[in-house]
Parts: C-alpha cells; sequence; structure tokens
C-alpha cells in the first residue's frame, strides 16, 4: 500500500547500508508495528513468523533478505562471495520451504550474480575468481530493488486497467486478501480500487472476512481502512444475503492460478461467490498479473487442490468450537469456471470474454510477453497466497 | 435427542417431587456435563446463561421451571398459590426477555391454572379462593410434561415424514442447530436424519459451521456425532466447492417463519446455500412444525431481520480478528424464496410444491389443525432459532 499516510507493506530505506522496514503483519489488526530487518537472521523469522505474507511480498522479502546477508561480508573474493551468496540463500529458503516464490526470487538473485562469472553482454565485466565482489554486491542491491519495483508497477498497472469498472457510488465485494499487504503495492483484487480510490471516486467495498483464516477480516479490511476507502465486513455466509440486498454491483477476487481455458483457482469461497454473484447479475471479475495463467493446464479439474489442517475449522482462533475429533472438509482453494467470470484483469489489460482463445490470443499478442512464456512464467512466479 | 446413550436435551425424573435435568450446552461441544435444576433460581439461570437454548426446549425449561417454583409452597390458599405462580411466571419471563416461546409456555400454565377459578368442563372442578391447591400443582405439572411431550410428538412426526427423503449412502447438507439440542427430542432439520439412523439407513451429513455463532460446529457436529451419525463439518465458504464435487445429494434446514407463499426466513447463510443448492441440482427442504406459518404475512419481502452485534463477526473466537471500529453487516437471518424450496417438511406431511395456494389448502384441509389457526399459532409458537 502506498495510499495517504499509509506505510509500505515492505520497502527498504536508504542505500546498500540501510535496511528494511515492514508492517509486522502478526500484530493486525489490533495494532500497526513497524519490523525492521538490518540482518538476514531477523528477515528469516520475520518470514517465518509471518510478520510479512502473500507470494510476492514474500519473495521481495526474500531477496531484500539475501542482500542483508551478504552485504557485510567484509574481504571475500569473488568465490568467497558466492558461496556465501548460496549459504545465505539456503537460510532463507527454509523460513518457508514450500513458498515457491521466495525461491523465485532467490533464484533471480543468483543468477544475477552468476552474469559476473560468464557475462553474456559485453557491457557487464567478467570478474575473475580473486576479484572483490563490491561490484557483484551492488548488483544483487540493485536486484532486488527491481524485484519490488516491478511488483508495484504490475499493481498499478492492474490498478489502471480495473480502475473505470468501478462507478461512483458503486458497491464492490472482495474476498480473501488481495490487497497491498500481500505485495509492494496495491495488490490484485484491490488494486482497481486503489487506483479509483486515488482518483476521488467515492464506492464502498464489502469485505467477506474468509474462513478458516479470516484474511478478509485481519487484513483486508484493516487496509481498506487505514487506506480511508469506505469498507464493511461480513461472515462468508452472509454474501447471498447481501447480494439480494442490491447494495453489490461488482465482485473482484485475486486469484492463484489460472488455467488455459480462464478456470481459476483461488481462496475457497470464490466459486460460491461467482455461483452467487451470476444468479444476481452481478459482473464477478479476476485481477491476476499474467503470470497467473497456467497454460500447460489445460482447465480447473486439473489444478490440485490443498486440503488444510481440520483445526483451522476446530479451532478457530484458539478455543475449541467444535468436538474435537469432527472429521473436516477443508480445502483451501476452488474453482471458479471461466464461464462465471466476466473478464480477468491483468496488468496488460482486461481478458473478455473467457474463453480459451481469446487467453491464448492475447497471451501471444501482448508484444511485451514474449511467445509461449506465459506456461513458462507460471513455474516461477506464482501469484499471491496465503 | 434420545439415540442411543445420548441423554435428553431436557427432562424431568420422577413424579411431582423430582427434578429437571438438562445437557448443559454452554459445556459443549467440549464436555457433555448434566445439569440439574431442583428449584427455580437454578432454572432461571440455566436459561439466562444459555445452558438451555433453541425456542422449543426454552419454552419447555420455563415450564419446568414454573413447576419448580411453585410446588414447594405449602399452606398457601388458591388465591395465593395462584399469585405466587404469577410471581414465578413474572421471574422466568426475565431470564430471556425477548424468548417468545418462554412467554408462550408460561401462558400456557397461567391459562392450565385459571380452568380451576372458572371451569367450562364440567369435569373440572371449581376451587374456591381458599380451597387447597394441590389438585391445581399437579395439573400444572401435567402440563409442562405434556409441552414437553407435544414437542418430541412434533419431532418425531417430521423425522418419519422426511425420512424417505434420505437415501442410502446419499449425502445430507444442514446449516445451524435445527436439532435436538433446541428441542425435546429430534429437532426439526435433523428430525428426518435421526429417523433414517433409527431405521439402520446408511448415510453422512455434512454440518455448515454457521458463522457467525458457530451452531453447526459447537451443536449440530457434536449432537450428530453422539448419536453415531457420521458427520463431517465445514466452513460455511465451502458450500459450493462441497456441492461441485458431487457428494450433497439433499439439504434440510430449519425455520424461523415461513410467509403464506413459502418464502422461509432461516439462519443467515441459508439464502445461499439454496441458491447454490439450485445451481447444482440439489434439492433444497426444510423442515419446520405448521406452526412456523405466518399466514398473516404475505411475503418474505414483509419478514423484518434483526441486525445482529457487529462484535459477533469481530470477535467471533474471542480475540480480535478484525479492526475494532470496522462496520458490520450482520443480518441474523436471510429469507429463502419459496421457488428455490423443493418442499416442507412438517409434523402433518410434506407441501410440496411450494406456493401460496397449495401451503393455504394443506393447511386448511389437515383435519388437526382448525381453519384458520395456523396464524395465531404462530404469534404463540414460533419454531427453532436462537
Amino acid at each position: 500500500m502506498s495510499v495517504g499516510a499509509v506505510p509500505k507493506t515492505i520497502e527498504w530505506i536508504g542505500g546498500l547500508e540501510g535496511h528494511v522496514v515492514m508492517i509486522d503483519q502478526t500484530r493486525l489488526p489490533s495494532e500497526l508495528v513497524m519490523l525492521e530487518c538490518r540482518d538476514v537472521q531477523t528477515m528469516w523469522h520475520a518470514i517465518r513468523q509471518l510478520s510479512v505474507r502473500g507470494a510476492p511480498a514474500i519473495g521481495i522479502a526474500a531477496a531484500m533478505g539475501a542482500v542483508l546477508g551478504v552485504r557485510d561480508c567484509g574481504g571475500l573474493d569473488r568465490d568467497g562471495f558466492l558461496k556465501k551468496l548460496e549459504e545465505v540463500c539456503e537460510y532463507l529458503a527454509s523460513s518457508r520451504p514450500t513458498a515457491v516464490n521466495l525461491r523465485w526470487a532467490l533464484d533471480r538473485l543468483r543468477r544475477r550474480a552468476s552474469v559476473y562469472t560468464s557475462p553474456r553482454d559485453s557491457r557487464v565485466p567478467r570478474l575473475t575468481p580473486g576479484h572483490d565482489p563490491t561490484e557483484i554486491k551492488q548488483a544483487l542491491f540493485e536486484e532486488a530493488k527491481r524485484i519490488r519495483d516491478e511488483d508495484e508497477a504490475m499493481c498499478r498497472a492492474i490498478g489502471r486497467f480495473g480502475e473505470p469498472l468501478i462507478r461512483p457510488g458503486s458497491g464492490v465485494l472482495t474476498h480473501c486478501n488481495a490487497g497491498g499487504l500481500a505485495t509492494a503495492c496495491w495488490g490484485t483484487a484491490l488494486a482497481p480500487l486503489y487506483a479509483a480510490h486515488g482518483l476521488g471516486r467515492s464506492f464502498h467495498v464489502f469485505a467477506g472476512e474468509t474462513r478458516p483464516l479470516l484474511q478478509g477480516s485481519r487484513l483486508t479490511a484493516w487496509e481498506l481502512q487505514q487506506a480511508g476507502i469506505g469498507v464493511t465486513l461480513l461472515c462468508d455466509s452472509m454474501v447471498g444475503s447481501l447480494m439480494k440486498s442490491g447494495r453489490v454491483d461488482l465482485v473482484i477476487t485475486g486469484a492463484d492460478r489460472i488455467a488455459a481455458n480462464g478456470d481459476t483457482a483461488n481462496k475457497i469461497g470464490t466459486y460460491a461467490i461467482a455461483v452467487l454473484a451470476k444468479a444476481h447479475g452481478i459482473p464477478f471479475y479476476i485481477a491476476a498479473p499474467s503470470s497467473t495463467f497456467d497454460l500447460a493446464t489445460p482447465d480447473g479439474s486439473r489444478i490440485p487442490i490443498e486440503e488444510r489442517d481440520p483445526d483451522e475449522i476446530r479451532r478457530g482462533f484458539g478455543p475449541l468450537t467444535a468436538p474435537p475429533d469432527v472429521k473436516c472438509y477443508c480445502p483451501a482453494f476452488d474453482v471458479t469456471p471461466a464461464k462465471l467470470i466476466r473478464g480477468i484483469i491483468t496488468e496488460r489489460g482486461i481478458i473478455q470474454p473467457v474463453t480459451k482463445s481469446r487467453i491464448a490470443s492475447i497471451l501471444r499478442e501482448w508484444p511485451i510477453l514474449p511467445r509461449n512464456r506465459a506456461a513458462k512464467l507460471k513455474s516461477c512466479t506464482p501469484s499471491l497466497g496465503e
């Protein structure tokens, strides 16, 4: 986020000798506490204990953490430095072993460093094994900031393309947190809202609490409120009643993976909201970067759905609220079929209608996305998600 | 409930000198603790602190509590006894001032007592003001037990009529707790399940947790598990995904009020489930006693919907899980239109299709329900609900 006086989710303060400041999301929504990371150990714990969460934000944190980990290792030559970088990356990767975006960011730093050992670009100097690594250090620092800046640019582009959908006085429903707290800036689903708000447009947001982990109440309601955007919180069971009351004009949610035909996996509950939107004639949009498309997956039936720990239901937030041994159905995601999705707002434009041929032709046509690269991108840049 | 070794929700042990035993529902689902009430004060606290809840069960508790309150007042003559009864009823009514069923049960006891002061039936002796009130005391005791027995008969009748809908091997979804814990016996929505289980039929129940107050996880999952019926708990947001997976063959929920055209108010979330059931071709049934029909209300748009305390969402599990001052949308009920309801299972049969004319003609035709009495009944015997 970066609307008004709201602090940014994560940012680097100063030059290479500076430090990282992030919102400690474990303290939300009770209080806004900023966490300073001046060494890689503090960053490891911040990622581990979910002070920073959301795939893009974790990737940024990991990249910045790696810079913190190698910048103070004076006296090392090129190879000693590269060995140290490898150790730091392995260490950071262990903070959340299943976070794909974390590994993607660290791999990007590794590749950046490797450029100096075997440069393909004549402008990059080749550093011999015994060379001083200061130049690599600086390059890694720039790369970490670039990862953050690219994420911010993506969020702002989604915001710009999606913003015209937010009509003055309208009610917009969202689910989970695909917002600024998960990214460098505006998020994906919330980006059009921040963009419209920035243009002075007046509208109201309804945030579903998003059981079991309550990202809607803990995070989305908080960040919208901080930004001065009117928000009303509701339980997931109240969405049908709210739509029937006529107060919802538009639904926008994020996405975890979008199949080649447009079927979209997102936080559990999204599918039901899409069905309800259809029944009430309310347009339902997905907002996600183009890297979320997985063209190697033909349709939603091929997307594996993770089952979560039953205690996320039985012990919601501490006390036991169900028989301790009762069986639970607890999928992390569900799949919304393309036919229920009016459009997909990406950083390159809105894909509408959502059909296999339209997705394929548009992903091919966009000049800055090389042919056939979307599927490959997927493997290294997954989108938002806990 | 009264399946297998599961204790009854509330019952009177012994004769007039006996006592009341109930399941202390404040201790569920962590532990099964029985609460004994031997005086009216204990009963007042039991009702007040929600050890007993659900409109029918509260009515039974109030009637039994009134008997506890007057049975030990030796030495009073007829008028002294009636004055004492009035005091006891006023006292019990103050335990939950808005519980309509509580007042209905107490009024029924008052009317029963008044029979002895001005009998219309020649078989009832007229007691003069100075007369010994022992006979009235016994009559009140019988009346309290009758209120309980009638409720049990209603539950069992709904169970008998609804049981054929539960096909072997099927999956049945329910919402909230319209079960044995809210009544003398099997409840309404759960009655067909208990009946089918009693016949040895095998099936599986899915219980939505029912935010904000979690009656589904705290109560429904518990009582079905106690009865040996297979049950899986899920968050309300997971219903769509579950239906899409093909595991739900039937939905049955209770009702708080049914308008003349069949539009039905029930716990928030019911409407969304009905829409989802329709979208997946799954039959959706309501189970409720005929007293739930409010023929004076033409359709659902006329049913007022209570808004609950926002902290039920913001502090649902105890700790704060949302910004403390965030606006909330928190209706207690929603209205499911008749066109989404396949049938209404009552203690007198299944009303199907659910249309105004069908409801009117069937409520007229049933011989034991006098013409035009349904609407009047409504005012004194509301159905299940928190």
